[in-house]
């Protein structure tokens, strides 16, 4: 017979696995919503990218990454291969009932965590687009997943100094996408812009995406699954007060999201005079960023508020670095990394829990380690390997150069 | 330790949430389809139109709809903006047992509610489509969302005057999708055809949609997204009773849809001879609205024949709409309206509790209501803001002159 | 009052649901991946086979599949069509207790049986592409979900002779995708290669897939999907050791579709000097398969193994299946057929109830069946109804003939 005991676990167990399902879906977003943003000739590329970082990050993650941010303190320094991801609950100790039995399977937390993982470096492919070599990506998704963001998720989340600090960050404004916006700005400046995206005389060019319907679509994924990304952070469902939190945070979550696209569309609108799809599409994920780092404490209308407030900034960052020849195809750094910001920002005028002193201190440690860091292994990567492709691929386009193959072999893409 | 009652909460709870996500998924589906059913050149827009008209569905759904539709007979005439969407159940309530005890989160039961409304709206989206004003259709939008769909939703599912009639439609082909589909058609005959559309000699021309795999990708989104729209709708979960309900729900759900496929096809190829890919698709969707009005009480074999027969129904309205001059795009009017008919008239076939004459006055009431109230609305809207674009935007197509960007720059569209 | 026994089972009929919808949007997976992979002038008639295959399994899983598969022994021989998927479980029956009191509603088992049979025969889809004609395809598929799947399904699943053998496949490695890809090869060989494949010097011509971000989307939603197929394969979440095998199926299955692609796309880059796109596709698919026989004894370190292995073969058998003239556009033999057979190879390895023997004689008896049974059908469709188009159909391509429209008609598709 099945006790109580066990059917919390299994419920805990299920609602992690199915928010992990939903966090993995977003790769396949921010897969679709670079695609769509790029030209065609480099869309085959930034598919694979998109394909094998997730792949890398999994692995990487398997090998040694979970086992850095998650068990560090109880084990020794260097992973232990043999027990990578820890070992299942036993039946007793589910059973044994009070505060300490463990009401969740550890695989089903290792699997919400692995695929969180990748998020942090799906935002790293979409800034460097269109220029760098696959292979020198791939190499730093090897170091960004297995060592550079456990290190500072383990500082918050498996129980480091900022945890101590009192750095709040609920499912990681900071942690995950200040940290891949940290990493993205240190590969671009190494990099540089794109050929023709800056003229000497200082004008901007825009260099429209090739495909409108993929990168809404992207934007739709990412929307859906990060109902799973903030929901279930809570890391708890089967108890009354659990669930209530559970609920506010997928309100609170859409809530952010549809405001965030309304502040930037009617921005847009007033300030460039058209009613810009990018921008909406970037203000709902802005809106998005900005709210997760506190889900759970603002009510529906203050969690709106805050997207909005997201959603604006999305705008005036994305012109802003582009006067700064910071050159992001699909606005990674100013979603991600500015509005990341925010998001850690505002949390303790919601969360009483939270201090500004400690949010601060929390922006400026994960953006050093995870920038430096980052810097570093750009650097060395680009000595040993090279970074960016020749001009004449950039020119042709990097399908063909580095996968062998075009995205539309049968439309007429331009070569330009 | 967890009490069974907070454990039955929560996995209501978790259900409603679960649920809530694939409707929102259905916003996708909806973008998708009618980015594939319009031309290249009218695409970027529909995007755009889709992508706000769900952030403005949650936000004014947040705002005012949601009190309108579910608390207005326990509140004041006046939405209440700081308890918005009511306040949460407490520990005490709860576990207090009883049949009155609540057994979800309110929250969760208002996020459930704010993604099914952005569904009526995006089927006007669709048939409006190629030739609206952007600003002119979120204006109405919000008009639509925050109180047109809200007021007859309170009818039926907050407890209003068509409840106590007895008209029964479990999740909404009469009340989501007629609804959608009225306010679409006062569109419709405010708007006029697109250009080019009916000659003045009578004949019809087709204008092929530009992407036909973008179509079939929403179709299947769609489908998917039917199960958490239908499957959600019976509120309960978590006893033996109601879980047995909502397998019927899904397998009937599922076995409609396909059914409505097979006939559609079935049909288009004896009256067109070919196998019309966009007939396969609204058989799925006539499938599912015409299942939407009960899929508890048929058996699967039954839910099969009034999918079929609303696959069928569809082509003929298809082809009927079109000899009036009625000129839908992507054949919401049909799909989401006529099938929708159907669908609550057949209630009574397998429903005991339901009446003929109650299926009538509602069909009737919600009609009514949401066609005239949307004509209205939008004969305002023409004479403020103007509701059609110029001749030469519709001829050079909406997204450069609406959102200033291409949805297939690189791809040599049609203009024509 | 709600009892314990009431919300395992509820637990239970939700997790099986949910894992169902996963596997439906499966078929969406497929549609996308297919139509990417194929040219543009017959990619309207994939994506009209593919939605329509999935209707037509659904139906006739209905109608006599599942009653085939798993009542056969406890009914006629006839299909009973008044009681085609069963009794309900009664309430008394759920909460008499005991080892036999029925755990989820029978009406979710079928939901999670029917979405399944797709998968089988959307498999046969890509293999056959761009030149059957689809009217026969429809018939076969008939036949396919209708008989041959189910009595294949029914020797393991249902408690027939495989089972008795000892034969062990988890999620079905062999019993679904080996099936799927013995199908398709019997309609491949039938049918021929495509006009232009192989030169009569023996030369191998390429013929790239029109649309590479779809071919990759279907790849995520295929990975997203399969862990309701693997995940639900458990077929019981509510108690503790149940949900730690579920938690570690997941892991397993992520684990082995990453190291695939790994896998894949470094084989790929050593062999063909590029990172071919498509290979890393196929990579994370025979990481699925391969895991599918078994996602639950080995670690997750060895299901990386398992899956890197599936990754490395796929890539040597689509070159070899090309040596050998057998053209399949888009892999599905090498992905579903041969890593299918390692699928199932490796089981004992991990597994002590399996034994080599018994698996050999699954790989065998599965193979044998649909392989002879398929070969039949399509003899009979060939020689009925025609199996392959005309040469200028097939020059034109088959959107226009079959289902008389072209997917993307504003875009200059090449036409060779």
């Amino acid at each position: 017979m099945t006790e109580l005991s066990e059917l919390t676990y299994a419920l805990d167990t299920f609602y992690f696995l199915i928010c992990g399902v939903l966090v993995m879906w977003m790769a396949a977003g921010f897969a679709m919503l670079e695609a769509g943003l790029v030209r065609s000739k480099n869309t085959a590329e930034i598919l694979t990218k998109n394909f094998a970082l997730f792949a890398v990050a999994c692995t990487m993650y398997l090998l040694i990454g979970y086992y850095i941010m998650y068990s560090s303190d109880s084990g020794g320094f260097l992973p232990n291969l043999g027990v990578l991801i820890g070992v299942e609950n036993s039946l007793d100790a589910i059973t044994a009932g009070g505060e300490d039995a463990p009401y969740y399977s550890m695989r089903s937390d290792y699997f919400f965590q692995v695929v969180f993982v990748a998020t942090a470096m799906s935002i790293v492919s979409g800034a460097v687009a269109e220029r760098m070599k696959l292979w020198t990506f791939l190499a730093f998704a090897v170091i960004m997943t297995g060592i550079i963001y456990p290190v500072e998720g383990y500082w918050t989340w498996g129980g480091g100094w900022l945890s101590e600090v009192g750095y709040s960050d609920y499912a990681g404004s900071g942690i995950v996408h200040l940290a891949g916006a940290a990493a993205a700005l240190a590969g671009v400046l190494v990099l540089g812009p794109r050929a023709g995206k800056y003229g000497k005389d200082g004008s901007i060019y825009a260099i429209p995406g090739a495909n409108m319907p993929l990168a809404t679509l992207g934007a739709f994924i990412l929307w859906m699954g990060w109902f799973g990304f903030n929901g279930g952070s809570e890391l708890k469902m089967s108890d009354a007060a659990s669930a209530n939190n559970v609920a506010q945070v997928f309100v609170n979550t859409n809530a952010a999201a549809a405001a965030g696209v309304i502040a930037a569309l009617v921005l847009a609108k007033l300030w460039f005079r058209k009613a810009d799809l990018t921008m909406a599409l970037n203000g709902a994920l802005a809106g998005l960023v900005a709210i997760t780092a506190d889900p759970l404490s603002p009510p529906a209308l203050g969690a709106a508020i805050i997207g909005a407030i997201g959603g604006a900034i999305v705008v005036a960052s994305i012109v802003a670095l582009d006067k700064l020849k910071i050159d992001d195809p699909v606005g990674a750094i100013s979603v991600h990394g500015v509005v990341g910001i925010w998001g850690v920002l505002v949390v303790p005028v919601s969360n009483a829990d939270a201090s500004f002193g400690a949010q601060i201190i929390g922006i400026i440690g994960i953006f050093a380690w995870v920038f430096l860091a980052s810097l570093a292994v750009w650097l060395i990567l680009k000595a040993i390997m090279g970074i960016r492709v020749s001009e004449e691929e950039e020119y042709e386009g990097v399908d063909l150069a580095e996968c062998g193959l075009e995205a539309y072999p049968e439309f007429n893409g331009a070569k330009k």
